[in-house]
């Protein structure tokens, strides 16, 4: 599990986003992220019995609704605070994220990553203009470069989850789904960090009246399963799953919002979200990455509990490496 | 090349397609096919210093543009035609198109497929209620086998492209590219049989003023670019391409239209080929095939010829089988 850092305390954001948080946090970064489409697919609501909407975040901006939540971040500080730029420690989408937003408000941006990270990630975040500096993909170590990075640069620090900026800038998609549809009897988004879920939650909370929220995880780093129903944070040790996005733990402020809201975290097997990824690329023609499966694998495993209902599901990413080494 | 058999005669089309032709298809086949999108990506514009339009038959229904000629070709036929059902001969997209568009209209379809044919079009097929006959993978035994098809069942015969309804459906892609763009200075269309490549034509000479029409084709099966600098048809030998749906060559009604209409037709390396599939996939998150790619190469190989241009490209379909068999 991420700890929090120190240099944290620079997040003036520190009690859970409001309603008018997140509206207006829609305004803000509206100009610079893109309104994502919602889908359907006929074939596939035939197979399942059951109507899904996918909100299509593998559209977005840097390939990642991470977009929203590092452009709301960056916005929110004050000259004085981004006048050295931004730092995070990422391995992925949020690390691509932050460089690009960064990049589009024209400061600097600095991010520790693993040697370990994928090389698409790593040359996303080099092509928008992110200061790279490697280290061991070990918790320590990523802490330990990322206060090096700070001491030097006096970059300040964005958490990719456990900040309630970036949980108000993720509230802005769900928020969108609420624009669009009425009377969703569910709303599914994946659940790593927890920063995503989170924010869906609170916009299902202030824009929609009876619309449900749940959680999908693997069943290979089913943590967050575990701390909602023993009520207190796991960190997600040894986590294995084809999702990369989603193998950190829940932080104390993700934690805090998904504990009172969320209906159930699912969990789903590892060949479910296989078969749910390959049958979206086959069905829509979209490529989404491994992550965003979970939420249409939680419908495949559980078809009564969807049965004729009318169910919006997060497509979070769309960054996935193994397609494009491909040489078939 | 693919003869024509003495079925075709029942086709009642046997002048080039008209303006007027063009506009009722567009309304006849609207019920039954999607209005696809046309997309464009910042980021493939900045490398490539042009200005792309894709449209995107890769969402179409069945896959592939192959359902606008498929529909608007079972939609000409009288009743009495109709009674028996249709018939053709196809391992692709074109096999999928009819079966599908039969089953909408609720006819019966007959394919003739090569035991070769991918797994995943045979299961379309199928899905779509379409009754195959297995056959070698040779012309004689297709056409042998679609001539017992019809001696059994009396369906009416619908030619993959040499036949004018089908590229009169073919043509309503272009015609809804120009419905929603002005100042088109290229449009790129793939060629294989030219039936799409020809409908784009025709749609250009009635529906644009200045838009130049490019076929796309790749070097490893080169007959319709030497069919057109020889003004002779060359039947497609052999060709080796990782663009499984331009292996055929042009056909008597397909290479009228191409010779006098076309700008050039300009041939690509399959390494380009490749190179623009990834691109695509990246960085516009959306699953398109090998042949669908040859018109982003045509761009890649081409760039002088394009820089600044407002350049219309149709992505052609996106039944790519060797994702779905991935286990990354």
């Amino acid at each position: 599990m991420l700890t929090i850092s120190g240099i944290q305390l620079k997040n003036k954001m520190n009690t859970k986003p409001t309603k008018s948080d997140i509206e207006s946090a829609r305004k803000k970064i509206k100009p610079y992220i893109h309104h994502t489409p919602i889908l359907k697919s006929d074939s596939i609501n035939q197979i399942l019995n059951t109507q899904l909407f996918f909100k299509c975040e593998n559209f977005q901006k840097a390939g990642a609704f991470k977009m929203r939540g590092a452009t709301n971040a960056i916005l929110s500080l004050s000259k004085d605070e981004l006048q050295n730029g931004v730092a995070t420690h990422s391995s992925g989408n949020h690390a691509g994220a932050l460089a690009l937003a960064a990049q589009k408000l024209g400061v600097p941006s600095y991010i520790a990553m693993p040697n370990t990270a994928p090389k698409i990630k790593i040359s996303a975040v080099k092509n928008y203009g992110g200061e790279i500096t490697f280290c061991k993909p070990i918790l320590a170590d990523r802490e330990k470069t990322l206060d090096e990075i700070i001491a030097k640069t006096a970059a300040a620090f964005i958490h990719p989850y456990d900040d309630y900026r970036i949980i108000t800038g993720q509230a802005t998609c769900a928020k969108e789904i609420y624009e669009e549809l009425s009377n969703i009897d569910y709303l599914i988004a994946p659940v790593g960090g927890g920063g995503l879920l989170s924010g869906s939650i609170l916009s299902t909370q202030y824009f929609s009246n009876s619309t449900k929220v749940i959680g999908a995880e693997p069943a290979g780093a089913d943590d967050a399963f575990r701390s909602i129903r023993d009520n207190k944070i796991y960190p997600s040790i040894n986590p294995k799953t084809i999702a990369d996005g989603l193998l950190t733990s829940l932080s104390e402020k993700t934690f805090g919002i998904i504990k009172h809201g969320v209906n159930q975290i699912i969990t789903v097997k590892e060949e479910t979200i296989k078969a749910a990824m390959y049958l979206i690329w086959e069905r829509m023609k979209i490529i989404i990455e491994p992550s965003s499966a979970t939420v249409l694998a939680v419908v495949m495993e559980n078809q009564k509990l969807f049965m004729n209902k009318r169910v919006a599901l997060i497509l979070s990413g769309g960054n996935i490496s193994p397609l494009f080494n491909s040489n078939s």
